[in-house]
């Protein structure tokens, strides 16, 4: 197992603040660190379906698996920060993380929320790069990583492995055109139902009232989402509560009727 | 050497109109379709540093020269449409490509121009991919091209090709990223300063007045490349032709103070 280097995975110094220890799924969070036990033994199944894994054949996955590290990670900390030398890559095995993107005068945009099951930080593959954007924790997270030191023998020895991560890094890539379309041509309105939608694909759970969003998505994080204003946020929160579309609570949003914001995100009659 | 499939590659049906056959440069144009010729033998010592051919081994790059395909395009041509299978990536190795993404309505964003030296459709080096945007020719261009098939067999061979097809998509994921922030957190006059600079910088040349920007690029098509409307693009560069800052033509901008489009750009008082 390679460990080399993973010490200065998770920037402690940057850490600005623990959140509280969520229910989990079966191990104790709250502390950050790489943490003991190997990826194939106790992970090994559930990473199966990974991304970047998924598309591996059986051996390859194995030599993948074999040469990461488990580590964890409390709510706030920052795996990376734009600029940062990239070294390591992340597969987000629990919890979610966000990928930031700020200017000189601290306005910020969220590029994009992982779920479990994704890849974060896929540049690390590459030698001399720096990470384009910030990825922050959102709730307590367990990351599979690699350190760019044990990823280059690995894809010197096996082809498909650079074109796996590649196949990520193009995928995300469809994604953020499709937002840059969608800010460039759509009304405010339009990109935040569609972001809604987005965020319950991704990250929703059915419950009885509709399609739970349990993320500590603020509205001015929606409006950073959508490139807009808390105004204009709030507003059409306030209008689409009103009409029973969903119910925005505290971290949560449930969303009542998909139709209804499809139809906004649409801009059907 | 492999041609097999190269026929499909430039969609003659979608062509719109072919435009006069410019200077080239040695090579007379006006007509697409596949040129005789070897990549090694006419176009080698151009291609070392061409973007993706630099950052690989003189082996590796001889190989994949040898596998690869001369074309030429006329203006107008479509080397792609948004939802295409993607079979083919294009290297450009004169004139240049636009890339744009549609919705539903018709409109459309320019995501990016392309200049000499520039790989395009990355994703054709994985299987069962679409192209994520269109890309046109914006003046008559000389393409290298490699199908899906010719690819293959040589990142089977070479690990290192997959990754320097890496090290471009994720470049340009960079970009991508810049732009989205841009578009959500800037004033529209930042925007439209920023987009010319870029433009200044990737295909500008030294002209005695400054520096030029020769392409068929109208106020509509700078709106859409900055998300805003034609009114408020004729508006801006009105005022800053008045100041003196650029010159506009037909199919060229000179840009007389690139300080000045800077000092607004980055919002300098």
């Amino acid at each position: 197992m390679v460990r080399s280097g993973s010490g200065d995975i998770v920037h402690e110094g940057r850490k600005l603040a623990a959140g509280p220890a969520p229910a989990g799924d079966g191990v104790s969070m709250g502390e950050s660190g790489p943490v003991a036990g190997d990826l194939p033994g106790i992970w090994g199944e559930r990473l199966k379906e990974a991304e970047l894994l998924r598309d591996l054949a059986p051996e390859s996955r194995s030599a993948l698996l074999a040469a990461g590290t488990r580590r964890r990670s409390a709510r706030r900390t920052l795996l990376f920060s734009a600029g940062d030398a990239a070294e390591t890559l992340f597969l987000l095995v629990s919890g979610r993380v966000k990928l930031v993107r700020g200017n000189a005068d601290g306005q910020e945009v969220i590029v994009r929320f992982f779920a479990p099951g994704e890849l974060l930080g896929g540049v690390a593959a590459l030698p001399d790069r720096r990470y384009p954007a910030t990825a922050e924790v959102v709730d307590d997270a367990e990351l599979a990583t690699w350190s760019r030191a044990a990823l280059v023998p690995l894809m010197s020895r096996d082809p498909h492995l650079a074109t796996a991560i590649l196949g990520v890094v193009a995928t995300r890539m469809g994604d953020v055109q499709g937002q840059l379309q969608e800010l460039a041509t759509e009304r405010v309105a339009q990109r935040v139902a569609r972001a809604l939608l987005r965020l319950a694909r991704q990250l929703g759970r059915k419950a009885e009232a509709g399609i739970l969003i349990d993320l500590p998505l603020s509205r001015q994080n929606l409006a950073e989402l959508t490139g807009t204003t808390l105004f204009t946020v709030s507003r059409l929160l306030s209008a689409w509560e009103a009409e029973g579309l969903l119910e925005v609570g505290r971290e949560r949003v449930v969303i009542r009727s998909p139709h209804g914001l499809v139809r906004i995100a649409e801009d059907l009659p």
